[in-house]
């Protein structure tokens, strides 16, 4: 062993922790060896090829034939700003859905951008009303309808289809965060009329964070060639992006090799095991976890109706507030090597957000969880 | 070997290339190993340590002070969107020194954010003229003024404590492009009085591309704080930034924590050699190479006393030209596993831009490119 190899162990987190929290979910071994391969250019045709290959996979998982589909050199909140950037310019109608964090965000990127929010909001962890956005889509006739399909704040599963229907009858354009559902919920955006959508792919596609899958319809591309003026983000204009991730793979900036390296990997383990497989297995493991939970008192926040399986957050039993929430979290972390979430806004201190996200998605992990919270709680 | 270790291996791109061209360079293998470790949450206190010694390590790197200094989770274009997307307000006027791509792309930027952009053009491969940007800034008097480094579109190594301090004279904050030079070059941003400036991983770091390591002075920081609209990027805005990197560690995006590992790695390799090692061994490799390219015939495009050490731009003999630079190039990748980077723009087929950055920087891999050369050109 050399001084610098003797070195590196030192300086860096060597236990593998069990990641229940909201994401970054763990890593698939080969995932992290395909990341640490060599370095290739971003103009090599192996490297291309890969690429590719990478935009093939995405369009699987959304559900899409959409030519521009991508893994943008950002984070999943990136691929948000993406999306808005690209189909919003200043003064246009946009009609969001907001019960819970993200929905907020989706405001404030909106309007730093210039658009014209309505919010139309609903109690965090429940469902938009289709009726509330159907009315105020009707009555705004906005550009752009936005929503989250997998709020990762509040755990709600938002049903997808009459939403979309409404904004495609007024024309606007449809945004759609996939961030925690994607590779581990059914996506279907063509099916579902959805004109761009994001993700990110630290959660169900348990990659590390660093990348935004991502897509645009054709209908959405016509329209950021379009506009009167072009997006604020040179960085993000899926208008010059298209002449790297499109055919012609010319220089725009430049791409984070390693991370598509590692999101071919992960998307090749997602087609290998099927995505009904996947998804069946998410939904195994979270009611594995609610029936187990349920023992300590632990409530779940939302509906059975609408519950992601991916995400579960559940109101705290007195027992965990009178140690303090945020301690016992703590002590999951140092003595357990467990990581879960806790609440966000109006909800810290009142729920836990439990993560079984992609390769975490496994009874065994519940168990495990379940015995530590044994441990600190009887 | 299981089915899946092989499927891997049989997928991805297993020869190291020698990365000449203009970045990414060869990442360390010490570096790729710390990328690969297992995940960790980006509220860990874990990580929360190594993001600390990656801030601080990062301001020796920039030779600066700067509380704000941070890895923004995008490359080094979106690390130039972020310094002017905090600055500039709509109506602002931008100074920008263009002899190059990048110098350009600024416009770009610039005039996307609504700034009013006045740009002092120099011939591609010549420095700005100081007196031409002193006048121009003097007649402006704007409220950005914007240059490059070290201009990897023709490796021309920019003086910037003249530009500076016009700059300052009339109260205008000065953005760098740092891109190519940091970790290569001295860089020392409060010497020179620079406000806010941008590099990226995949140069002289020998890092993966993805990060872009950034600094903002107290100035900067208190200007974007009084902004009469809020930054467009809700993803870039510093103030919000400010709430994760700065000392409250609050929720803002996921931060891409691999390559924040790696990033930490490869600071820790640049320390442990010592910048002005790091940078005399850029020199020495450029001088050799510089010397063994005149043996066929190229020409270096930048007079002596302002090449970079770390890209080279040299005119083509016509013995490439007549075999076709593309398909010299070509070979070389093809048959010597060696990359060098072809000209942009204007200089697009009468050039070659060769990088010896970072790891890369040694006369062995200088002689590997003549070896290749020699046989491909005699």
């Amino acid at each position: 062993m050399t001084t610098t190899t003797r070195t590196l162990n030192q300086t860096l987190n060597r236990t593998p922790k069990l990641l229940l929290g909201p994401g970054p979910s763990n890593v698939h071994p080969d995932v992290l060896a395909a990341m640490a391969q060599p370095m290739i250019g971003h103009l090599d045709p192996a490297f291309l090829k890969i690429l590719d290959r990478v935009q093939a996979r995405l369009r699987t998982l959304f559900g899409t034939d959409n030519a521009m589909t991508l893994p943008l050199s950002t984070t999943g909140s990136g691929g948000m700003e993406a999306c808005f950037g690209n189909l919003v310019e200043p003064g246009d109608a946009v009609v969001i859905g907001v019960n819970g964090v993200f929905g907020n965000r989706m405001c404030d990127v909106a309007s730093r951008l210039g658009g014209e929010v309505t919010r139309v909001d609903a109690d965090w962890g429940r469902i938009l009303d289709d009726d509330a956005m159907s009315d105020a889509i009707a009555r705004v006739r906005p550009r752009v309808v936005a929503f989250v399909h997998a709020e990762t704040s509040t755990g709600v599963h938002q049903p997808v289809e009459n939403i979309s229907r409404a904004a495609r009858d007024v024309g606007a354009f449809v945004i759609l965060d996939c961030v925690t559902s994607l590779a581990g919920l059914p996506v279907r955006l063509d099916e579902w009329g959805v004109d761009a959508a994001y993700s990110g792919t630290q959660k169900c596609l348990s990659c590390p964070p660093g990348l935004s899958p991502a897509t645009f319809s054709p209908r959405a591309v016509e329209r950021a060639g379009d506009r009167s003026a072009p997006c604020t983000s040179w960085y993000l204009d899926i208008n010059l992006l298209a002449g790297y991730f499109g055919g012609e793979r010319v220089y725009h900036h430049t791409a984070p090799i390693s991370a598509i390296f590692a999101l071919d990997e992960a998307l090749r383990l997602v087609e290998e095991e099927g995505l009904e497989t996947r998804a069946a297995r998410h939904r195994d493991a979270a009611e594995a976890l609610i029936a187990g939970l349920a023992e300590f008192g632990f409530e779940p926040l939302v509906d059975a109706a609408h519950r992601l399986p991916m995400l579960t957050s559940v109101r705290l039993p007195e027992s965990v507030k009178k140690a303090g929430e945020g301690a016992v979290r703590r002590k999951l972390l140092d003595d357990h090597e467990i990581e879960v979430g806790g609440g966000l806004g109006a909800l810290a201190g009142e729920i836990w957000r439990i993560g079984l996200m992609g390769e975490n998605a496994r009874r065994e992990n519940v168990a495990r969880l379940l015995e530590a919270l044994s441990k600190e709680l009887r």
